[in-house]
């Protein structure tokens, strides 16, 4: 045990822990989730970075001395590459808007870097205000570690999505001769091919990857420099400067300052574009999830289109039932994101010079990123990869549907067509065995023209409508 | 024309109008939005409901003379009766926490009071605010109007709930013996029948019924009495008692002062309950709609359980198709109040002595509340009450479910049962089948067994457990 | 190792493991959150009661043998008190409605009754389907659990918001005669106790716990016993009954079932409610940590009436800076909790039968209940309980205020003090001032009718308003 | 009266309308909102360019007759100036994804047409879906015309930012000399100026507006051609190139042909994005808005930093009570945007082909808008322009500030600043006071150190560090 002091007055911490004693307060006052900012670990590299990147600087304006310079590195590499979890306890929950996680680091590297120095922990050397903090609060310090994490995660996601895409893109060649009904308003309405419909998926997937860099582009600008509100002060002259060059230098990103940082540190709307990416990308999976249950429906009493594979079995009472289970995962991942996207927006609301929200924004954030992260693949591999689909019923119901009729009214009127509709509705036949009984079209003009697979082709069916003069 | 004053100076306003300089200066701040306090009457009702039980409680106690009095009550009765639009103009978003709305209504009954008592508009004999607004501040004024509001439209709301419920339980005796295939994870399961599944439909609703009627028997306590900030500042000793006399004899509804002012005013949490209520009652719906939608789908290449009626053609270029546009408009209507939920949540965050979001509240509120009840009889008229079940299909799919299985997990176990149901999917056969042709069950025992109406009751699948001794 | 077998194929287990091979494919189906089944132990309690109690229950009606029904109360007994986190691992996240989680616990407590009874595990004496699961589905077990663990979380809300009333009330108290200013639109209004602002803190959170209270007795009404789709289907004669009374026995708590099975199951705005009952409580803490900040703001420059206990220092970069970190958590507190409701709100549309997204609303609930029961307490000790007002500066305050010319509205008209407090601005001086040097009151009149505590007490204020008539 | 068919039967009209039996039946279903699609003008507008567009096409690929055409782009001009309120007259709430819109505008050009060609209303010359929706579908017109909508709104409501934004920028200028208090987590912190807290609302609505124009231009890319479910079944040869070309040249906007039509007609997250971006404004809209009231509090007790031009008296029972209902008004602006925003993510979840609930994205969005344009002059004009800084009370509350040790802290460090603030804090001081004392600095040091205008510009810091190393 060692005891540390504060303004506040002491606490006695066990010498295992890098950390002081303003995380030992943390600790105390904030124990209420059970989450901890390491379990971002992304975040503890950002604010690891920054630090190293502030000493690198602060040495190049003569602030810091070559030996401080050269522990704090040591100690920040260190903690880059392990011990995260037990040096940085923090609960994710805190209020003040993350000055204890500022000080969790700058307490965990001011005692390695003493101890690197000195051979023991303490902050004769290397102080974690006055040198591990120097020209920072963590009021730049903070957004900006969120902002770097971004990068990352968000570098994660649109990969994932561009993999998931591709993968659609699979499915949209594999599936593409399959004709199928397609429906608005959950009725029978004209065809398509099935590798159509995925073409729709894929091109939602890669709209939303862009969509996702689109956003993640934004991170590069930080608000490192402005310090506590925004004035800079508290900055040597060059620091700003040399802080940029060595941050992109050590991470190999371009970042760079915000061009306002009142509007950085007063404004946390950044956020709300990014959950908003988010919450699209989401929305999509769970649009695709919620039509592969729905054209997975049955197996014999529903719209039985395609086959899921089966991952486990589906029911505790009812033995040989199959779940649509991945796809419910993914709806319930979309779940969260929403609920993190209220979240977020709620705490974007800052007030005056800052906002002050930030943690429980990492929070939502990191977690809405990772499930998506974690659950595309999944959903690739156990579902998406082995989804077969039922030709035979397909085409079954391409066929019997009564908007062929359609078809008519292209070739005659909606007046018509519509009488033709209503009689096969009334008489139980297909619009084919009508207007063939009815003597619109001859046997083969019907065949040819309301042949599902000729509707699903612009080509197909202009050389369909050329054949309209005929009629 | 005639020309008002106040503390800022002074407006010309034309002289049709009763409503005064106050009023004038609103409608310059505020019109933004199209909609007017006026759209929602019943809260004018309340407001005049609430200046009249004053200047009859200012009179008990000797503040207000008789003929300002008679004058104040007939003013005040006239209004409820007739010209709200045109008297009541300000916009539903008003800062100030409604000291426009107020003051709209102040000026307006005391413009008129002076005119019947000298012939002519003006505030010589009755004042809007020594008078009208007399031991009343707009801080209790609003809420308190607004909790009349609530209790009138939720007690049609409740109507309407009763009297959809009731028609669900027509449908449920009517549909008692359609045997259907009930569904989980969208995938087969075990039949039921449509009555069981419309009972259910009607037990939610009588549900909602009483959650609406539980939160509006908490809108007869109302924070008046409490002026500004609930110290009662301002009021006459005898006042509050005789107020709330007068009000529940004007409306023939029990209402009463809250325990706490202090609360009544700094809280608005109430309509975050009430909220929940109508959101609740919406959810119920849109499940109903979404349930009635799946049920319907097809009519050749979906569930086509039931056949929702027409009530107007479906598609402008597909003739004969018919959408089921009630639902859809009804799912809508959970959509708007889904936010305005939010809307509502996000605006009973007050601060200090008073909400000063009411406005927002009420405008949301209202709009939920109307929605519903426009919603509901429309659904009960246009879509329930013609809606047919499809018993043929509805036995098919009830026959066909593999889960049918889960009787033969019961009368042997799991482990066969699973057997069976893995056979009679790869060889496309019934359970029925696959078991009689396996020996498990003669073709007697089968027929009964696997009835699928034996299997939607527990007395008849009593009767059957206890047969199962035998096999 | 072993191998288990299901209607899918077989896995190798490691035998340190009682799961067995569904709760294995699970874990390879959905790993993507970091939160387990095992980080809610009430929920792994609740669902172990209603096997020992299905299993009594079952043995009663001659189903299960007597020693099949010792090893399973042994084997459940036994996990109710420990071992938790290692064998029920699975991930929050599932699809399938929770048939995962179910046959996880099926399997442990087959595997370990199997053991108890043979020496090994394996499922030859008891099956997870066909002995554990008897007369059961997941479908009535999930949502049962979840009551049940509500149960008894929001029990510990309940205590949780009664001990903080109380203490809000000690300060009531402690604070009768600190007259401060009132704000309402965060302008000056009238001065009231700060003993009376915190009586409508202690309301608030009185009537919270009233509302939590309400929401948890419908936590009695189990759906178990519907079985799969509410039909009942698979339960033997008295096995309900006996459930009951044995579920009812071994908690202490008197569960019933619901009145209508398939509203049971069809729905879960039960929970939209819940959740509104949780949103409620953290939308009066918001408001309760957001008054204590505006209220804290300064020291120097700021409204400084009241101050908050320093628990850490406020600032890396400002020494000296104490922040109100305890609302500001309780704040955070708030906006997950909002974002949960809406994700609560969103998986309570289900579809058909059942609603398969309870995971989830599991998930969310329970998060915000711990949330909130752990957030409050620590907020009565680390900053309520120390929390000392300013009496200098409210009382400066309150006498300060312009609205104070609402006494002499009440003495006069409104015009008058209209013109007093329109004279006192102008000039710089207090109300008092004014009205002695206009020479409307006497020195010692103004004195007495314009002392701020006067004006806090209806009794004070109405001796002061006989007074009136002498003016 | 006159009377009109369709499929399922007939409905009398009057004469004085254009639209028909479709329009009429809509009337019927769906009359629940007050609502109307003519509330939205651009929106009809919108509706007509793309019928006037069709027709010119379908002319071109010699499918519509000259007459015809003549007579349908003289309707359709006619209307896009006139008679819309009475002529549209649906609800905004539909079913059937807006079929019944599609319809009303299809029969009001042909009863129109016909008219102009044959002196009476009917569909002989002209039919409502053979001619004016001939090559199109509901599907992909409705979409196609909210984005057109979308597009002018988005104009209209970028260049009121780009205007409020200047607003803000002439306040940077006026205010540029106006030393005041920061303040982070509501506590005193570093002093900046009001000029360089009104730089970050300016860049941040700067930033707004390129948002707001980001999203608008994807507008440009309509789903017109897909037809039904995005095949392009029912268009003839020509048809789409010779539409885009006719619509861009009417309307003088480059529109263009999605890539993907599938995704086009399946996904409506397009409008998440939108709404994000309205969502985002109306945040930061919120945060100058609640700024503006923190800053404004007072006038005796609060911060009082800045003078709000007062628009209307505050309060109805106190007199000389002022309230920032301008910021108020924009506040709930806010909370609806807010409401909307999560109607419009939850309308986005469509199914299968298509997206049916446009209709209600349409309401919400064009509220949204709205409410936005609406509110932002007015804000400018009844608040911003006329906005005061108390220059006096600014100073006073810089100079007091106990985080002037932060200045301490870099000339020395933070240990010997802590204990500056400390003792300054203890005995009621100023830092400055304090400072000179206890001898750290000399008076005319301290004087130059610790004048919070220094600290508010890095170039002047700077400076100050230099003099940094003769201390």
């Amino acid at each position: 045990m060692r005891t540390e002091h504060d303004a506040l007055g002491s606490r006695q911490i066990e010498d295992k822990y890098y950390y002081g004693i303003q995380t030992q307060r943390a600790l105390e006052n904030f124990s209420i989730s059970g989450t901890t900012i390491a379990d971002i670990p992304s975040y503890i590299d950002s604010l690891l970075q920054i630090k190293k990147a502030a000493a690198i600087a602060n040495h190049r304006v003569a602030a810091l001395g070559d030996e401080q310079l050269s522990a704090i590195v040591l100690a920040a590499d260190e903690f880059i590459h392990s011990h995260k979890v037990v040096q940085f306890p923090l609960d994710i929950y805190q209020g003040g808007g993350g000055t204890s996680t500022n000080m969790n680091v700058n307490e965990v590297l001011a005692n390695r870097a003493n101890e690197i120095l000195t051979g023991k922990k303490g902050y004769e050397s290397v102080h974690p205000n006055t040198h591990i903090n120097m020209c920072q609060s963590t009021n730049d310090v903070i957004p900006s570690a969120m902002k770097i994490t971004a990068h990352r995660m968000l570098g994660d996601l649109e990969k994932a999505l561009l993999r998931f895409a591709a993968d659609l893109g699979h499915k949209q060649v594999e599936f593409a001769d399959v004709v199928k009904l397609g429906r608005t308003c959950l009725q029978d309405a004209l065809p398509l091919t099935l590798g159509q419909q995925f073409s729709g998926y894929r091109s939602a997937f890669e709209r939303s990857a862009r969509h996702v860099a689109e956003v993640r582009s934004h991170c590069l600008e930080l608000p490192m420099g402005g310090t506590a509100i925004g004035t800079e002060f508290g900055t040597f002259p060059g620091y700003k400067e040399a802080f940029y060059q060595a941050l992109s230098k050590n991470t190999g990103i371009n970042f760079q300052p915000e061009p306002n940082f009142f509007d950085g540190l007063q404004n946390a709307d950044f956020w709300i574009s990014v959950s908003a990416a988010l919450k699209t990308t989401a929305s999509l999976l769970n649009k695709l999830a919620s039509d592969l249950r729905l054209m997975g429906s049955g197996p014999r009493s529903g719209l039985a289109e395609v086959k899921l594979p089966a991952v486990q079995p589906g029911s505790s009472i009812m033995p040989g039932k199959v779940n649509p289970v991945i796809p419910e995962m993914a709806i319930q991942v979309y779940f969260r994101v929403l609920g993190n996207d209220l979240s977020i927006t709620r705490a974007c609301e800052g007030e005056l010079e800052l906002n002050v929200w930030e943690s429980l924004i990492l929070n939502c954030f990191s977690e809405s990123s990772r499930l998506l992260i974690e659950c595309l693949p999944l959903f690739s591999e156990k579902c998406l990869g082995k989804l077969i689909a039922n030709q035979e019923s397909c085409a079954q119901s391409a066929e019997s549907s009564l908007a062929l009729s359609t078809v008519i009214a292209t070739l005659f009127d909606y007046k018509t067509a519509s009488d033709v509709a209503k009689k096969a509705e009334q008489d139980g036949k297909s619009i084919h065995q009508v207007v063939v009984e009815s003597g619109l079209l001859s046997l083969e003009q019907a065949s040819e023209l309301l042949d599902p697979k000729v509707l699903t082709s612009p080509e197909l069916f202009h050389g369909l409508y050329r054949g309209k003069l005929h009629v």
